[in-house]
């Protein structure tokens, strides 16, 4: 519980910086190494968007062009330099993932009728259901052709570049796996947190395992780094998710970009709504009940309902629970030397569970 | 104009078998070689389905085993015979071709609302919408998924499993460029031929087009002969299309399993009816666009201008251009030698003019 010492939060979860000034500073470096890694990738995909013209393209970029903290894409790049490859190496895998992400994007939010994403309209509600589901699957087929053709100019080893393409494609087979899961869960408010953990390893951890992986395979990493990054990715993913809900419950729309209780309205089994469930007398179970899977609740109703998630201890249970994934996530880089690398990556497991957007 | 010598038709448009013994005798001939790829194709199909248990594997496999042709595995069967290759060979190639083209149709029946396939209900009506973008995403991943492992297990070059990758996410991207082509050109009964046959050949042709080529990459085709093969597959698909466009005037829906004049209504420009707004009475281009784009039309009102189709000649003029245009595809094969399997192809090529399904 290393990162503990560095950040803590007040009863809403909001995240207070109170370890001094070396988490702070670390923290600063590691949001200029994201901003260094996001500069190169942008400049990628901003190259293909124009090489693909017109309406079509305009669609499919929409999300990518209104942002993203390009996460993912970090941490394909830092996988392969840990394992000793460079960053301009990693560039073609971490542009794939991050289409592949935003191909997720579009298809969820169509999916969930989410009309905002990065505080703008998503791409379904600009142009409609029937183009964002082509324009979806416009970015997922580029995931495959990018990766393919960028690999290809750089004479890159075809047995990497097949291994790379086998990560994705498995990715992806396992996002679906994981939005099914989340829709079949839907409402179920009394689910298990080990099944929650799941649909997170699937839905989210996935995409951070897979750029773990690509990172590594492109950098040469040996089968037994492989399987610890793998965990390494997965652990990131579930921690991000559990971070992900608390945002959405207690995080600020303006920095967020979404709407506040969304996830209530749309009866998902946060791990913080099923901790309140269980935690909770049976009048609060019934302010929570009242607007879980209520699309149409009153805001004073959501606000209620999250009062008593605050109040029954869901979010500080959830940020308790998202710290000990990342320790997790942490330890599977323990055999890795120590390095400026190895300790942006841990640094990035402390963002992860401290970041407010 | 070979094959007008084996095929007439009334002036409905249903084909009329009139060449004798041989033609008829080549056609049976060629729907048992289709059965016998499909046979194969199917019976990988429906393991590649178990492997993947539960509703979402049923959804995405849901079209697949209500039935279809297997016309492309067919195609990229006998283009890696063609060129030296077994029909073994060809198999991955053949399975993940089929996964992408009913990836495609699950997305076009939610984007078209198209209730019924195959004569049978579609995924987005047995399941939902949302279920039915994931099941044709989850198919779209097994794609390459497939195709990788498929061709690993069979110890295959790692530049041809690469090869035939690239080829089916380029024609993945050209599909996507096609529907939103064809989303932009509803109601526009307008458009010109060419812009109509530049919608055939991304849409439809396309994934013909890498059906050949992936057969003719792992049969082991020179560059001069894939350049063959690649147009013979993009004429192929655009004859199929408008086939397609006049079974769903005129067709037996008992036949083609989709109710008649659904394009009609759904203001497809299909070539008939651009060439019926062009060759027609005022009072009959009024019957036409009495229901073109009209949902609701009432079936009176679009027998009625599938009659002034018929009667301006549009049917047998689409007849026709289909024709011209499979026998340019026929051509490309010329300087193939001599076999079976270019007769096969050449067969195959009156087949997709001459069907009824």
């Amino acid at each position: 519980m290393h990162s503990a010492r560095f950040f803590k939060w007040d009863s809403a979860g909001h995240p207070i910086c109170s370890g001094g000034k070396d988490p702070a500073m670390a923290m600063e470096k590691l949001k200029e190494e994201i901003s260094e890694v996001a500069g190169k990738v942008n400049a990628s995909l901003l190259q293909l968007s124009s090489s693909h013209s017109g309406a079509l393209s305009e669609a499919a970029f929409h999300l990518i062009k209104l942002g993203g903290k390009r996460l993912r894409p970090f941490v394909v790049t830092k996988c392969c330099e840990l394992v000793g490859g460079s960053a301009d190496d990693a560039l073609p895998a971490a542009v794939s993932i991050e289409l592949l992400h935003n191909f997720t994007l579009i298809h969820d939010d169509v999916m969930d009728e989410d009309d905002f994403r990065h505080g703008a309209p998503t791409v379904h509600k600009v142009y409609g259901m029937p183009a964002a589901i082509i324009a979806g699957d416009m970015l997922f087929a580029m995931v495959f052709n990018h990766a393919y053709e960028a690999f290809s100019k750089r004479n890159v080893d075809k047995s990497v570049i097949l291994r790379v393409l086998e990560v994705m494609s498995e990715a992806a087979i396992t996002v679906c796996e994981g939005q099914w899961m989340d829709m079949s869960l839907q409402k179920k408010h009394d689910a298990s947190e080990e099944l929650y953990l799941l649909l997170a390893a699937k839905k989210t951890g996935s995409l951070y395992r897979a750029s773990a992986l690509a990172g590594g395979i492109v950098g040469g990493a040996s089968d037994i780094e492989l399987a610890k990054l793998s965990l390494f990715g997965e652990r990131v993913g579930q921690a991000f998710q559990i971070v992900d809900d608390i945002l959405g419950a207690v995080g600020d729309p303006k920095v967020t970009g979404k709407p506040v209780g969304s996830d209530l309205k749309n009866g998902k089994p946060t791990m913080i709504v099923l901790h309140g469930m269980k935690n909770s007398s049976s009048e609060e179970r019934e302010s929570i009940l009242k607007v879980f899977g209520k699309q149409d609740a009153l805001e004073k109703d959501v606000l209620e309902a999250l009062e008593v998630l605050k109040k029954v201890g869901s979010i500080s249970y959830g940020r308790r629970r998202a710290i000990e994934i990342s320790e997790q996530a942490k330890a599977e880089l323990s055999s890795f030397p120590e390095s400026k690398i190895k300790s942006s990556l841990q640094n990035f497991c402390d963002f992860v569970v401290s970041r407010v957007y």
